[in-house]
């Protein structure tokens, strides 16, 4: 089958177009088999990136498309990132999505011979990051962690849950695309019976399954963003996967936040779904049990669309399903984590991005971290080579999602993966003492 | 007197050269009726921007006196930032300082025509920040601020702080050079007596007194930076205000800490002092009263020079000194902070910037925040327009410093500044509630 005929309900077919970042010849480091996004390459400098566009199992470079068609839109199609075209604004990218259905349907002859199989490219991060969020906006992932970690609370969400967004920065220089291997963290760590901190790797590694957006047009300091405002600066979604070591966090968190036991590393898809393509997918979020201050209402009388998207995902451990978490469940919506990051003045740029926070679902199947589904390590889950209850060296840990589309097709949202390695332990001391997190 | 004469033990003579960005044209825009740190600067693009190293009360424009005396430094002097510089590692660094000395005292004929007056310039923001860490290192800071909000524990310190250098992430992107306006942010705040939380303009606007370090030479994820490494990846260092809404802080920062209270600012001062100009500086840190593990044992025997800065800033208000807090009190050291945030395999990027903290000092006079200051609004202290327990609109807050240099002379850091204005509510509801941070 020519690559532009796509097969009848693939979830890459011309309804659906993401937008990533490749270069030729796939990556003999990648542990993924199937090409896709598969790691962010070795030799290959960003002299070589173009951006692609993804269409069923090929990528359309789309700068040698958007050239051989004369298309106005080449200078923002021929670069080694996304940026540009981020920063172009909601105008641009209407127009641009537009044309690129129109080269893949009907100028499919001019643009067949930029089509390259995905097993014969590297993927790339596709944008440089700017400033990069985390969110905890899903009520059954707050109250599994509250109920976790603090049994005996009257409430197991924090007083500020339902009045706001709650988020934090975390570090940008650490996102690395699907396919990159992730070291080990180690640190200090203590358990309520040790005397001491201990040091060494972290024997608590853990997953949160999130979706990530990503800012195209930035705003002024001192200014805010309102609700409404979400799509003319948010141009896409990826899928996200903020890995966390729980002992490190657990000994440090207090009172400032997590640091380091999430800043070594947070990897995104390959693939950034842009939300025009998402308009099927749009829902209502959750009912609000608390009054909301105006800059964050979002009720149906006040807004014209509603905030939520229908997307499902799935978490698997090594090939088999461990989960798979609804985001339409998030109580708080995109649009207003946007607000909320920047109701006191904060400033947006190109490339910034916010994840959503740990999307988990009401049922247990439905848990996106370890920490929830075996509820801290006393409930292991079984895999072919044993139990687990958090990852094991050798783990690899894979994100997939989708959601409806037009006609009943299904919009493919990729996959972020990541394989956990062992790394060299450079100073300190390994500890040996029991951990438990608390 | 010709602008190579500085005067005898000025504290910006031949021994300190610290780097900045400048533009020629000063800001009418400025509050700074020196010159000095004068803003972001208005109408000035990237392509007039050049890199200057301060003389006394001039600056070179480092790069035509380069190209004028064929330097092979020329190349990394004519840039819009100080960036390629930072990532030119150590050797480089003490080259271009070397060169730079010889320029001001020998070669002064060649050069002068490249002295500006620090009137007649802009400086702007010198490097292009990458991460942006903050860092609770002063333990008088820490024991303060346990004691304003819990009086009842047992400890002021929470269990880690004597282990490990807690610290979290900033946003990098409202990172703004000394001299730019800061709008008052706006953001959520509920009292503990308030039945729900309001909404409006910071009614406990604050500043942090900080210092800035500046990451040059990166390092790779999954590898960490002993101790021992910390001038081969550190260029130097700023002074920096960590302006904080305490009010929104309080409300929000449990349990993933501070966010909105402090990402609407965080102003640095134009001018990098290199470490290689504080030599004279280093002192022992405070006898550290814990077991450290391995990779923060900065004892002696454990290293070959003292890890600490003594470095004298002075805090005022509209011109009055409200503070002097010294930063040789800080109990934890920027190698150590360096270490702990490259423990996990975190990467280090040219630009990254790290804070030191709020420095505060053991005695009340020394305290590096309003919130120390007035004892959390209850000890107001009297300007002449009246009294502050924090800022008021119109108010202008400078932090300085100096250094013990080579023969009795200071080593000046410049200043760091920034006047409050009000901002714009965007959206939302004004609250009119009284606030108690708690």
């Amino acid at each position: 089958m020519p690559p532009l005929d796509v097969p009848e309900g693939d979830p890459f077919g011309p309804h659906n177009l993401p937008y990533g970042v490749f270069s030729l010849g796939s990556d003999a480091g990648s542990d993924s088999g199937s090409g896709t996004d598969s790691g962010s390459g070795t030799g290959s400098g960003p002299a070589d990136r173009r951006i692609g566009v993804r269409l069923g199992d090929h990528v359309l470079d789309a700068g040698a498309a958007a050239t051989a068609l004369g298309s106005p839109y080449a200078a923002l199609l021929t670069r080694p990132t996304l940026n540009p075209l981020l920063a172009a604004g909601r105008t641009a990218w209407s127009d641009v999505r537009r044309a690129l259905t129109a080269w893949v349907t009907v100028h499919r002859d001019t643009v067949a011979p930029f089509l390259y199989p995905l097993s014969s490219v590297t993927l790339h991060l596709p944008f440089e990051v700017a400033d990069y969020v985390d969110f905890y906006s899903s009520e059954h992932h707050a109250r599994n962690v509250g109920q976790i970690f603090r049994p005996d609370a009257e409430d197991s969400l924090t007083p500020n849950w339902k009045h706001l967004p709650i988020g934090y920065h975390g570090r940008s220089g650490t996102v690395v695309v699907s396919g990159t291997d992730v070291v080990r963290p180690s640190g200090q760590r203590k358990a309520p019976t040790d005397p001491a901190p201990v040091f060494g790797p972290s024997v608590r590694l853990d997953i949160e399954a999130e979706v990530g957006f990503v800012i195209g047009v930035p705003s002024p300091q001192g200014t805010s963003v309102p609700l409404t405002d979400f799509r003319d600066h948010v141009f896409g979604l990826c899928l996200l996967n903020d890995w966390s070591a729980r002992d490190i966090q657990a000994w440090e968190y207090v009172p400032l936040g997590p640091f380091l036991g999430k800043s070594f590393a947070t990897s995104v898809s390959a693939w950034i779904t842009p939300l025009d393509a998402l308009d099927e997918a749009r829902v209502a979020p959750p009912e609000r049990t608390h009054p909301l201050l105006p800059y964050l209402d979002d009720s149906a009388d006040a807004m014209d669309e509603p905030g939520g998207y229908d997307l499902r995902i799935s978490i698997s451990v090594n090939g088999h399903t461990v989960s798979e978490p609804p985001f339409s469940s998030m109580y708080w919506t995109a649009a207003q984590q946007l607000a909320q990051m920047t109701v006191n003045g904060a400033s947006l740029r190109t490339g910034d991005l916010y994840g959503s926070g740990t999307v988990s679902g009401p049922s247990p199947d439905q848990r996106g971290s370890l920490l929830e589904l075996t509820w801290n390590g006393r409930e292991p889950f079984e895999l072919p080579d044993g139990k687990r209850s958090f990852l094991e060296d050798g783990d690899l840990v894979t994100l997939t999602a989708w959601a409806p589309g037009p006609n009943g097709v299904r919009v493919g949202l990729g996959e972020v993966s990541g394989r956990i390695v062992s790394g060299p332990i450079a100073s300190g001391q390994v500890g040996s003492g029991p951990i438990v997190s608390g």
